[in-house]
């Protein structure tokens, strides 16, 4: 049963727990032992009997000696193998006593014909994971090399947990060296070396409190946060098996700590499947949204209760009491979807008691029909006009006091908001005002080896420099975040242009560990009406607010940084012309359709590092994303 | 006419000498002065007047500006453009005082706005090169930014070479900052940054003696490398110019270290044109090596000299002076070809007296067609059999005193030379004598930019990670070759694997600096007999050996060493069955072919750096280069 199981159908961060066993002949007894009388939901045994060493044991006459040894397991003919493996109820483990980096060439071949005779035999049993010995001494070249050739062998699609320990060691594992080896450069050596392969994990090993480790070694607080998320299937009690299942106080000790945890929220539960995945960000100009992102954007009632807020500020300034009986504030929505932002403007001017004219500008035809029913119903038919353009070309009957947008993506400025509110400035009065006034975005360095896999692993994501739209989740942020770009509206000079380059240098704290750098995460902090800001950039977002996911600029290749160190980071948005090819199409029968389109604006992002090391220049040209104007 | 032009029809390495000149209106009447008169064959100029710069005069009010200047060079109707263009006899030279990094937004934006402006008008021009204005102070992210987009821009195939003086600065360029720029790290994360870009090279701007700059400035030693090898392009001779040519004395000078220079031998010159290229080595259990590749073999005569002296010696060892008159030695040439070694076998035993009987074992049925020719010729045929077989399977009348084989590749054992003894062991007498003997494989890490940036280009070699033969030539040995793996002929125990690992560390010499890696050329040596050996190992090979070129295992992503650094490789010679796929083809009609090869036995390399950084492991499995057995 998980940890902390709340019943069929409920949606919660499911968590499981196992018991790392020894080796018996009899796995079916075991099993019934720790899983049926015990409720733990695995067990981690070993498949075979590791009490013997080849090596020791072989005659140094005998060199053709077939080194696989009978019998080294228990039959598979007598145990229920098939179910069990698709239940994920055995995990095997490894001989932990394998040394692939080991001086003696005789220990080095035997630790790797055993791995590989473990591995097969575990492959060839249909289960879905073993758990890999520690690697000895800080040297783990030949033990990945292997591991990497079972990884990226054919048909394999079991996962590989590399048993890393926190703090010190077992008898389990004995470093040959006495110097001290650090746990996570000893995995972060590994994986990078397999290639950040997804089907390899780590498995943390805890022997030990897991705060005074915290304190021992900050380079750990990587690995303790992925353990507390989910790593727990190597939480390993270790007692001698018995009928009774003695250890079934232990797992209950463990489940009451899930089971005091809060569930989850209607919202997490949604969110859980698509935690760390890529999305493509929106192209307001280039697509239409679709009814369900409305739909989406709608519910965050935080969001209009500030722009409600806004507006009512902004209102109150522009027309004093005494006037608010005669003087009509015309407000133009930009970008008014399916009115969201108009009901907030109406309910803004009902509290003020200022009056109103409304024109929602939409370029998407499906939204207003929406708008256009509700304007009816509510007979605000003579104060709301919906116009149906892009608010770049539309020929304004009158100039707006106050111009209302919500064209903000994950970035701030990603979804062109700067070069839209530019177009709409023109039928702005001079002391206008623009609801948001001003964004900043915001951007920090991240591990995040989940979506880098995912990033690395997906074709479409040319040159793997997409900027993305993620629910970053299994991250460490390595640094607070800083600002980048900030666009203020109205614009003072109307030629100002939109293009920025900003230089960051993020101090890697002194405290931490060494660290992967995969990418950044983009925030943005907006300004709606003076004091009124709607932020998503961490240290200030409200709790509240739902509706934008970080962005994530992902880098090509990671980058490594050490504590204290200053990782050097460009950002520039770029703003050009770009000139766009022939598309040939041939069909059947000589049918020849092409498109040219020539010279079409466009809007990007490039950006490198250039501290600790350099990187190659990420989206030159925009090659990989881009905004079409 | 090019340095040391030695008449028309001779092939030399060319190099040219041009001048830089300062900006006139008149080009043409530039370029009558430094080329016709001057004899020199190209001038380095600034296309437009560089007096002037904007940020300065622009008028901080006026923010919609065209920051175009009229006129700002000379037209293009009154000269020559097309003709000198072809030529490569106009290099621009951009304005030097650019600083696209500089924390000034205005010269910055500036800077961006003239660089733009003056490579489009090259462009216009049609010009080979720009020469691109050296990067002030440590920072150059933006410039490389901007120069990034217009390498990867639509239809660019201008070279950009950029400017990096050695040792002290010239009033061109003044750095920002005081502290000392390292010529060699602005030049190395501006290529960074540009992701190595081909049309991106290094123009090296010498003020000052040479040799002082050697001693002052070890890290610039690849680049003074770089420089004598071909840079001559930016030897600048500075001086007014003038009609009578003033300069004529000085590119006579230089002219004549170039004449004084030993000609290129016939070797040398069939070899201009695959310098740093790279060629996929022979497989010679797949495909059968073409006439030519003999025909290149069989001229080598210093190592036909060395097979027939290690043969002498094994036959004055083996049949004593008494006996040489009674017995016959069977000696069996594994892979005989053209039958090079054949005639080698007979002049030996000419030589010693001794009486020999030849198997001429070869599985190319084409090549000993030619062998057969010169047997009858020569009435050898009672003497000199011709087996046609591969030697693993041939089914051997008699036991052989001695085995005869040129079987190894660039790196000693990878095309497959223990694999095909193995083989031939089984008919070789137990006091038998093999010749080679041993061999051994020897790695040395390189700087390779050239052959990087061409595996770079070239899709078909998968993942940059495919081993190749290549002539190095534009390369920076950066530490002494290290042994990898050797083999010894016969072997003692039959059942001995060849399978091999070995970890090397190169220590990065103190007195060098930081440098690239970007592969590692592999070498061998091989002991014939007793001390009679070849090698093409740089400190051990004779210089009149020419039948292999150097291996070069690419690394995909280059890494940085630092002087005294260790940088720890790990390579791998796997040999294993892998499982090939089925195969299916669709052609028209609904025809269906399908292979499917099942269990073939290859043997491959791995390999991997863990020291300064960790790269992934390379060539996982052999997915990208391979040898079938």
């Amino acid at each position: 049963m998980p940890l902390g199981f709340r019943g069929e159908g409920i949606t919660y961060t499911a968590r499981f727990c196992g018991v790392e066993t020894p080796f018996y002949f009899n796995i079916k007894e075991t099993i019934k032992t720790y899983i049926v009388h015990g409720d733990f939901d695995f067990v981690v045994s070993p498949l075979m009997f590791s009490g013997h060493s080849p090596s020791k044991d072989r005659d140094p006459e005998v060199h053709n000696l077939d080194r696989r040894l009978y019998p080294y397991a228990e039959t598979d003919i007598n145990v229920a193998w098939a179910q069990w493996a698709k239940a994920g109820i055995v995990v095997a483990k490894i001989c932990p006593w394998l040394d692939l980096d080991s001086e003696d060439e005789n220990v080095r071949t035997d630790s790797e014909a055993i791995l590989k005779q473990q591995i097969e035999w575990a492959s060839y049993l249909s289960l879905k994971a073993c758990l890999l010995p520690t690697p000895k001494g800080n040297s783990c070249a030949n033990y990945a090399r292997c591991v990497n050739q079972i990884l990226k062998g054919p048909k394999n699609n079991m996962q590989l947990l590399l048993r890393i320990p926190i703090g010190m060691s077992d008898n389990d594992y004995s470093p040959r060296s006495n110097a001290s080896v650090d746990s996570w450069q000893t995995w972060n050596s590994f994986r990078v070396l397999c290639d950040h392969h997804n089907l390899l994990t780590i498995a943390l090993d805890i022997n030990m409190n897991i705060r005074s480790c915290y304190q021992e070694s900050p380079a750990s607080r990587e690995l303790t946060k992925t353990l507390v998320r989910g790593a727990c299937r190597c939480c390993n009690i270790r007692y001698r098996c018995s009928k009774r299942h003695p250890l079934r106080p232990y797992l209950d000790q463990v489940s009451n700590v899930y089971k005091q945890r809060n569930p989850l929220s209607e919202r997490e539960c949604r969110e859980l499947d698509i935690r760390d995945f890529l999305q493509l960000p929106l192209r307001p100009f280039r697509n239409f949204s679709s009814a369900l992102s409305y739909e989406g954007q709608a519910t965050d009632s935080l969001k209009y209760t500030e722009y409600e807020r806004a507006i009512c500020k902004a209102l109150l300034d522009r027309v004093p009491n005494e006037k608010a009986s005669f003087i009509v504030t015309v407000l133009v929505v930009v970008g008014a979807g399916r009115g969201s932002l108009v009901f907030a403007s109406l309910k803004a001017a009902e509290i003020t008691g200022r009056k109103l004219k409304v024109y929602a500008v939409e370029k998407n035809p499906q939204t207003v029909i929406a708008l256009d029913e509700v304007i009816k119903a509510n007979n605000w038919v003579d104060i709301v006009f919906i116009v149906t353009s892009d608010v770049r070309y539309w020929n304004a009957p009158e100039r707006a006091d106050i111009l209302v947008s919500d064209l903000l993506g994950s970035f701030g400025d990603n979804e062109l908001s700067p070069e839209s509110l530019d177009g709409a400035q023109r039928f702005l009065e001079k002391d206008g005002i623009s609801i948001p006034s001003s964004y900043t975005s915001f951007l920090q360095p991240l591990t995040a080896s989940k979506s880098y896999q995912i990033a690395k692993a997906r074709k479409y994501i040319l040159h793997s420099e997409s900027a993305c739209v993620v629910k970053l989740y299994n991250v460490a942020r390595l640094a607070p975040s800083q600002q980048v770009f900030t666009f203020t509206h109205p614009k003072w000079f109307d030629k100002e242009s939109n293009e920025r380059y900003k230089k960051l240098q993020f101090e890697i704290p002194k405290d931490t560990g060494s660290a992967m750098v995969h990418g950044f995460a983009g925030y943005f902090n907006m300004t709606l009406y003076k004091d009124v800001c709607l932020a998503t950039e961490p240290s200030t977002k409200k709790p509240d607010l739902f509706s934008w996911f970080p962005m994530f600029f992902p880098l090509r290749m990671p980058i490594r940084v050490d504590r204290g160190s200053i990782l050097e980071v460009h950002f520039w948005r770029c703003v050009d012309s770009r000139k766009v090819g022939f598309l040939f199409l041939f069909l059947h029968f000589m049918l020849l359709i092409w498109i040219a389109l020539c010279n079409l604006k466009q809007v990007w992002y490039e950006w490198c590092v250039t501290s600790p090391s350099s990187s190659p220049i990420h989206n030159c040209n925009g090659r990989s994303c881009w905004m079409d104007l």
